[in-house]
């Protein structure tokens, strides 16, 4: 099917921001194949009025554990130990893959209903999560989170499997990394096995990394160096790495992020309400580190909206240096879609607005009193805009949600279900 | 009109958040009338259907300059002084009534929708807001902005006839307090003049206090003390005071707050943006002091959306104090409403859900996936709800939005308006 979106405000995300006004795009077999003012003698199967509207790159989670949406809610305002052994654990050990599969699709309603085209994801029972992602057309970076415990190479084998069943499936918007959940939960034996697989399958890694000060801490003490520069030193860093967090660091772990090109995913939400404090975001991209954002899992957020994380972003980062011009909004729109896309190592494919791009494109609604006096849309992106300004979302040149209706997915199937697992979880 | 809100969850935030299943709230004449489970026997003119919503006392805005949404994303990423002398004060000199009004009325718009019931306001033109409360619906406590430069005396004079002519109008939903800008664009002779006259009159103060570090550093090389210190020592605080921002506080200073039974407006998202600070929440909590929360206008925010203010009071202390209890739910949410209305001197009208007080009440929609699984909702408003999701807004037993809809405004008019008065500001 080809789509034509007219007369919007386009901004492509190509140099920073760049805004195209009264424009289209033209979407033909998943691909943007046009976008600028004449859209006269384009013939297309839907035409989308882009009246008063804003049409940008769809936005990307770069990190999350969407099936923890289920515990949304469930453990807040505790001490983190408490939370996580006492809380969050127990039930953890209680999930089914049905369970899973529910969670997975209540945040994939969340995501899509707020703008979010992809998404990086680390959990268990990962095949629940890629058959909803292949039954809903959102794209996602899937990995199973793997610990040293039990059975080290029945986990690398099934890592393997999971890469075999399903990277570049659902007509490629699947594609698999390999998930070491973090070295203070894998010896460094078993990282060795895992990143031997993974350069073995040609697989990027996504992993935990220096969240809170207790594991720097703990890593100084058990091997007298930082986590960073411990798996650096194991060579993990010679793969593609998606690093979660990032929190505290030296500035020798940014030299080591610098130098081996390692991707960041910022994730201001979780990192301030797990009280793990404020990551040194702007020192990492002046010193030209990828800082991708993520919402983290709905258990320490409690949701998956990244325009919560892009104001988190630009607000925060401005008041740790006393510099309002730490994290212009343009910077903070970018780190939710092109560097998300560059973390998720799909930055050919998505990520910005352009011509031979896949069609991840969101539509915001800017008929709204907080867009009004309409001066500056990136500011307003950053600063004033909402989740709920998102009216449309095109993953792959498919409609997923038009004009607020979901178009791949039974809303409220889907909220019942989710409410049924979580009633059987803690009963 | 009587109104009937049945089998809700009733949030009554009276002991800290009190949460009533499959409730009834009954409002006559203006006020609640009764909470509770039963009402077969009441005969309303009006019923709404609580099922799956929330029922809870409207947010009150503390701190705001309403008409500078007119200066919405008009200005931003820019160092303090160019974004004030440069951007800011050229389009404020060129300000006529007309604007003030329509840029008040886009405000009013955003935070009925938003669920804002009360506004603690300060600008000039304050005819025109109080005309903007007066056909609205909403409430507010009103006060001209005032400094020292021009006739000090015709200054004081017109804040007299101010509170003359609106105090207690509107049904009584207008208040009226004397705002004496900041203890650096007011000499203590003025400040003097404003205490006695305020004094006079019964009024309450509005006043900056210690907003960045420059202010606070400035006082200390001026007068030897801090901003708080100095109007103490003038005598300010003898009146009931309602004190913005306080970020930098010495303990010196909070014992004082404390001492006076001073009422500060936490602006949260202001502090940051403006690259502010971080301002001791939770000090001041736990000495005693009543923080409300606030959004400051919209040209340093950028919108007036208080459950991102919520959210960033909960989120942003417990990174500052490395504790995921710092400033639980709860507590965040009682900044917004009934600490909110002691600071506005209206904790006996409002702040709460109580049988006897006015009926300022909003309702939410909670069936959206972000509110699933249904563990805890007032962990959910902190934490997880949106602005969007408030569906009906009463005021004074008044309905100012039904389902979405604004019964009192024609918000087209508004938004065109307001977007009319921007462009003739810059052009």
């Amino acid at each position: 099917m080809n789509i034509l979106i007219k007369n919007a405000s386009v901004l492509t995300m190509t140099d920073h921001a760049e805004l195209i006004n009264n424009a289209s795009v033209f979407i033909e077999d998943g691909k943007i194949k046009g976008i600028g003012g004449n859209s006269e003698n384009l013939k297309a199967d839907k035409i989308i009025d882009g009246t008063n509207k804003l049409v940008m790159p769809g936005l990307i989670n770069s990190h999350t554990h969407i099936a923890m949406s289920l515990f949304r809610n469930y453990a807040d305002d505790l001490p983190f130990w408490p939370w996580l052994t006492e809380r969050i654990m127990p039930l953890e050990e209680k999930l089914i893959p049905e369970h899973v599969y529910w969670g997975s699709m209540l945040s994939i309603v969340e995501m899509i209903k707020s703008g979010v085209t992809s998404f990086a994801d680390m959990y268990f029972f990962m095949d629940e999560v890629a058959k909803a992602v292949d039954e809903t057309g959102i794209r996602a970076s899937l990995s199973i989170g793997m610990s040293d415990s039990g059975d080290q190479d029945l986990k690398i084998n099934n890592a393997k499997k999971y890469y075999d069943s399903w990277h570049g499936k659902a007509d490629g918007r699947i594609t698999v990394m390999a998930g070491p959940h973090a070295p203070y939960s894998c010896e460094p034996s078993f990282l060795h096995k895992v990143i031997n697989m993974a350069a073995e399958k040609g697989m990027g890694i996504h992993i935990h990394l220096s969240e809170s000060k207790k594991e720097v801490e703990d890593s100084y003490n058990l091997r007298g160096k930082s986590p960073i520069k411990h798996v650096h030193d194991l060579g993990l860093f010679e793969l593609p790495t998606l690093a979660a967090h990032c929190v505290h660091l030296s500035d020798e772990d940014i030299a080591i992020l610098v130098d081996k090109k390692v991707n960041v995913a910022n994730n201001p939400g979780s990192n301030l309400k797990l009280g793990n404090g404020f990551a040194r975001v702007e020192d990492m991209l002046k010193k030209g580190v990828n800082v991708a954002l993520g919402t983290d899992g709905s258990a320490s957020n409690n949701n998956l909206n990244m325009f919560e994380e892009i104001n988190l972003a630009a607000l925060v980062n401005k008041a740790l240096k006393g510099d309002t011009t730490s994290i212009p909004a343009a910077t903070a729109v970018k780190m939710a879609t092109l560097n998300g896309a560059k973390a998720l190592g799909l930055e050919k494919e998505v990520g910005t607005l352009e011509v031979g791009k896949k069609a991840d494109i969101v539509i915001l609604d800017l008929n709204k009193p907080h867009f009004y006096p309409r001066y500056n849309l990136v500011a307003s992106l950053a600063y004033s805009a909402q989740a709920s300004d998102v009216e449309t979302v095109i993953v792959d040149g498919k409609i997923l949600m038009e004009n607020y209706e979901l178009k791949t997915i039974d809303v409220e199937k889907v909220m019942y279900n989710a409410e049924k697992c979580a009633k059987s979880l803690i009963k």
